[in-house]
């Protein structure tokens, strides 16, 4: 899961939410030589407009293929962000941390890196990166380190190069460890543009931030705890 | 990944295409006695007839709720189940085996895996069932058993019963040792009725199959190693 530094023009899949967290793992990604294929997913999330950050930020770091995936996981439920469960707002971040939030879609990040590793696969790639991180493995079961290498395992006998044994898969994660405000003062020295990035899961129809759910919470104290203010509008 | 055998009235997730083994695979989930959810995908495969075999099938078999999830493997390409290489035909079994068939889908199985994953934590089910046999894991690397084995131990670090700790999922392969004849002779034992089944990857306009592709040539030797006849009919 870390990241050799030396630089190589190696394909790499990097997912991408539109968000503070995939935004600097795609810079990152980049800074060590990697040609990146973006991808993101319109799952039937509430806060879609992300996808119109990805968008942008994908030009803006021109990879070489961005590619938006159709999966409606509303089908499937169980979540504030695909259903009508309401997103919880105004909570206090260290209430966060303590249970699985509503938030919470179902083996979400376990579906992103399936299609992630068939697109690995197809184009020639061994290396995926993902932006999960300390805050949210408090929450998600999913980002936890542990989940990860497990992923790492399964996903070197899923497929041909772990029959033939001529490539080993890596899902990378540069961020594991790092906090909010650590991401983002290691985004700024990249050059990374927050002000194209989209945080909110419940935001206006003009796509403004509400402010109020974890996600804006943790965005404004990362923000906060960075002594850097958050080039992005909140409503109200 | 072996199936206790007494009866409950658990739910369980079963993988089911419309063809042999899945079908056998949801006979023997309901002869354990679970309660089955059925789910399918539309992938963009060439054969998307199955769907019908499988929609059949589930009514059969009178399963809790069949689902079928639109995912667009188009997109990501790499196969000639989903885009335009030619489907072999004609080929020995014996020479099926040896290297991976362009018919392999990169990360099917673990795509698949994943949304059947989310779907039995939203029905609070620890139970997927999945058709995989060793006909299929002399060619295909994501129905070795080893994946298999991986793939549980990642799916329990997925999930919220991973962190609570409150259930196990188990990834259930009731065929893995199992030669496609042996399938066979357990589903007729079982009472399935193979008309309702389709196997072929390149099937006429009509839903003929082909009777030369390696999933026609497979299903045809089992139904003669059974000494069974194959009820469904053949083009030309």
């Amino acid at each position: 899961m870390t990241t050799n530094e030396k630089s190589y023009k190696q394909k790499a899949v990097v997912l991408l939410s539109g968000g503070i967290d995939s935004t600097t793992t795609l810079a990152i990604a980049q800074k060590i030589g990697f040609t990146t294929y973006g991808l993101s997913f319109r799952y039937g999330q509430r806060h879609e407009i992300e996808l119109k950050s990805a968008a942008n930020i994908a030009r803006n770091y021109s990879v070489a293929k961005h590619l938006i995936v159709d999966i409606d996981l509303r089908l499937i439920g169980g979540s504030a962000l695909t259903g009508n469960i309401d997103v919880p707002k105004s909570r206090s971040v260290s209430e966060m941390g303590k249970d699985i939030p509503v938030t919470y879609v179902p083996a979400r990040n376990t579906i992103f890196l399936s299609y992630a590793l068939a697109w690995a696969e197809v184009i020639g790639s061994s290396d995926i990166f993902i932006g999960v991180n300390a805050l949210d493995y408090s929450g998600y079961p999913d980002c936890r380190p542990e989940y990860i290498t497990a992923y790492e395992k399964m996903a070197n006998l899923a497929t041909k190069s772990g029959v033939e044994g001529n490539q080993q898969l890596k899902i990378h994660t540069p961020l594991i460890k790092m906090s909010k405000a650590d991401i983002i003062c290691q985004g700024i020295e990249l050059g990374v543009d927050y002000s194209l990035t989209h945080s909110c899961y419940d935001p206006s129809s003009e796509g403004l931030a509400c402010g109020a759910c974890d996600s804006c919470l943790l965005r404004l104290k990362g923000f906060q705890e960075a002594g850097v203010s958050d080039p992005i509008k909140y409503k109200g």
